[in-house]
């Protein structure tokens, strides 16, 4: 008698509609399958837009014949409700939900909310509960968690980097990461501290982080390349996909892109416009795994 | 430019594997779409035994080729959850969810934790909220409700089923309802209730109701007969689909159903082997108006 | 070293103001204190308006005087939440919280809020939740339970009225009780439920049950004592105090009390205005370990 | 008729078993009450055991007559589950709940998580709910917020300690704060912008900050002193009362306390042990009308 698989993993991302970017997610999806390669590893995308713009792709036959390396599953992406009810449906009833977010901010708030309600659904008789364990994976930067300290979390991504430093070194350019940030969430300190971890494992290269959106901004990165005599700048994307953020916002022709300014501030600038997605692929396989311990969900 | 509907309803139904017994589920669905045509109206089985087998007829042709008058829809049913969910990942955020169920008892109280759960889900921004409203219909008999008293319903039931009460008469036959009933929640005042409004509604025909499990029984019930003298019964399921139920437990051949078990006790038995579907299905209706309107869901 | 007490029961009464009454509920106090002796049992009203009553009483010197059997747990009464918060602040963090209500209706309802709502605050760390166990014991007739069968506690509540019986009996009366009831819990079925029970184990007693409330009422029980030619009738409250429904709308002198009623519809009329509470006071005790073993409180 | 007050004001704070330090408290509960003559304001302590030591004085006599100074609020003081449901016992069913914690971490978590628990508790009829509204204030540094961004509240927070900066301008000292800090929650970052919006309001002050636990750490600021060549060191604590850490681990004796460290490195340190409450006070009382506002809250 065939026993019938209930555990499934999902890797809710947010998404993005640059074709040479979503490799930066495949390439996750890959590293998770390959662990887990009787499981069933489903993708969400949490942008409500970027979900309709493939899918208006998906019945225009122009760009699907100009397109065929875009796998089925993009085109048809769901969000991360339907996805995992989906999944709920066919009987996989042990998940793993696993962000590519980089830091616990607003996205990864609103996924433990979807995940907690979800558990919270307790029908009178315990076998006819929609799911018997979800378990939430930690960002690439961690969360609070009594078993998982963030801060060897954070340590874990700088491990991950080293070849961003050994380019910057190489160069022999100060490593200037642009991540995302938030108005809402005191993320930053996870930025600063990863900078600080990167300069404390590869102590020639001087590395810091600024953020698209809130603290810090680009104006102290410059103040502290300044304040180090820093003339060469490593531009990279502290983003999982080089996606709109990476191609405009870091090193866009426009005058506000982190490139010109960086180059009317006097500094020697190049940049490894690459998302984060295939070096820290092997992290979230990881957090994957711990997750899935901590839920008693066993990834057969 | 045209504007998305974000409103759609949810008829929740246990569902039945009998192809004649559909017709009384489907009948439901048709006076819903009826009542509110420009509106998406998804039936979803909780069953997940009875989805199961409408899946393996949908892979099999032998079958698809002798019953052509399932709708896909049956044959691609889906649960709840996933129904809910692929109503919510298409823009539907504002439901209706209206179970077909008699009584409020476990599936109604399941039905409503998975409501509750998933209205639990808060973003961080409400914008992003996966469901501005989800409204929760009554059963046929109502539920606890500041605002519609469950008594109302049960006399409003006892309205609709004028005909069965006019047959019997016809018969001089005393009607006897099977009901479902069950043994965790105490449905039974319902019933009794239902077949106290059928007697001052009907009061030249004896209405009596027992159920298949818990209280009260068929024995109540035959004491009950004896008690007032009858010897003529009209035998009818009080359940919404005549399945299993109805053509074992009521009429089988069996020395235990109720027919057999009736005879034996000396009373002449005729029976009307139908569910209540198409009778009731107009007070469904109006439920998922009344639901509607309670969660603020705009059914246009 | 002394090991600190972290378990306690909470008594949860609605309350009555009724100096006599108030002996049922503190018979159950008694009995329940009586089978854990070292564990700290607390009784809590529910009702705001006798709260207020006890607590003005607490103030006026004559009253004291005139009262002195009143406990001073009485007249310093508090709800169920802050009962509950002092208890915690003082290290009981493993409770059973046993209500003393008939039936599952509204206020068992909000009463399982209160502790489901209690038992949903999670703190980072587990060892700084609030309790860390809290049990809610079934009312008399029981509640939907998967392990007590509603129908079972109807039947012991049924068998710890042997002495009502009893004493129609020696009346040749039919024995009436009249239960509280409600417009918003179909509570009807569990009344009924207890008076078949009560025929079935006491046979040659008519034992019928009406409300004050809802359905059944005091009609269907005429309609009843007629039908079976009864000509005496035996009156007693269902309800664990003798308060004022008891005094006023069962044997009250005005015309719309039952007796009246019942006296004017050519019935001989005796009255048992005493309360359940001592009869049943051993029931809830039970209902409090068994609440105590499902939630892990072991009560010492 | 006199109108029964419904709101009242929560102060949740940790506590603090030292004498001295109870005054940075009294002075925020002095700031609110002022602010709200009308409203009744209540202070809760979150620690256990500090609730514990406060009571044990509360029996010693020898303790009493040495601490006349000592409010009998605080000798018998409770925590905050115990504190909100006394107060909702008497009526106040409207309240803000204020935590005087400088950031959103552990203890406010958990704390949101009792407001939730709490508001989570629905009874049948609205106008039994235990609480009509419970407004939750911002910590110091704020919090995640679509309304109060987080960046601002850090800038209000700088600007409130111009003294502090004023004071390490006329030592030309560097001026550096002790937080607390922990291992779980990612509030370095706020330390860090919070010091950086000293540094921008107070230009001649190197205004720096390290934690107690986890990130920034003291090391961390010695590198930072080192860089910018400062020699003179002014050291506070970043903590709304001077107490234990106060006392030991910043200027103790001890080697291992910041000054012991900071001499020892060579520079010329001075502390002034003082807890922010006073210098505070008033942006609390801000967020416990915008608390209110919110949580539609009208104190009066």
């Amino acid at each position: 008698m065939q026993v019938q698989q209930t555990e499934a993993i999902v890797l809710a991302m947010f998404g993005t509609t640059v074709e040479s970017a979503l490799q930066d997610l495949l390439a996750i999806h890959t590293a998770v399958q390959a662990a887990y390669p009787q499981v069933q590893v489903n993708i969400a995308f949490t942008s409500n837009q970027i979900r309709r713009i493939w899918h208006r792709r998906a019945t225009n036959p122009d760009y699907l014949a100009q397109h065929p390396e875009i796998p089925r599953e993009i085109l048809q992406i769901q969000g991360v409700l339907a996805t995992i009810a989906n999944l709920q449906d066919r009987g996989y009833v042990r998940l793993v939900v696993q962000p590519t977010h980089i830091a616990p901010a607003e996205e990864f708030h609103d996924l433990a909310a979807y995940v907690r309600g979800l558990l919270s659904i307790r029908t009178m008789k315990p076998r006819w509960r929609p799911f018997q364990a979800i378990g939430l994976g930690r960002p690439l930067l961690g969360t609070y968690s009594l078993k998982y300290a963030y801060a060897d979390d954070i340590r874990i991504a700088a491990q991950a980097l080293a070849a961003d430093a050994e380019l910057a070194r190489r160069q022999a350019a100060a490593l200037v990461y642009m991540g995302h940030g938030n108005h809402y969430f005191p993320s930053g300190g996870l930025y600063l501290e990863f900078a600080a971890r990167m300069r404390e494992l590869y102590p020639d290269v001087l590395t810091l982080i600024g953020t698209v959106e809130g603290f810090p901004s680009l104006d102290e990165v410059v103040a502290n390349l300044r304040h180090h005599r820093a003339t060469r700048v490593l531009l990279k994307p502290f983003l999982i996909v080089a996606g709109d953020h990476a191609i405009n916002d870091l090193v866009g022709e426009e005058e506000d892109s982190w490139q010109s300014i960086l180059r009317r501030e006097g500094f020697a600038v190049t940049a490894e416009v690459k998302g984060l997605g295939p070096q820290v692929a092997s992290i979230f396989v990881t957090h994957v795994a711990e997750a899935a311990t901590e839920a008693g969900v066993e990834l057969r």
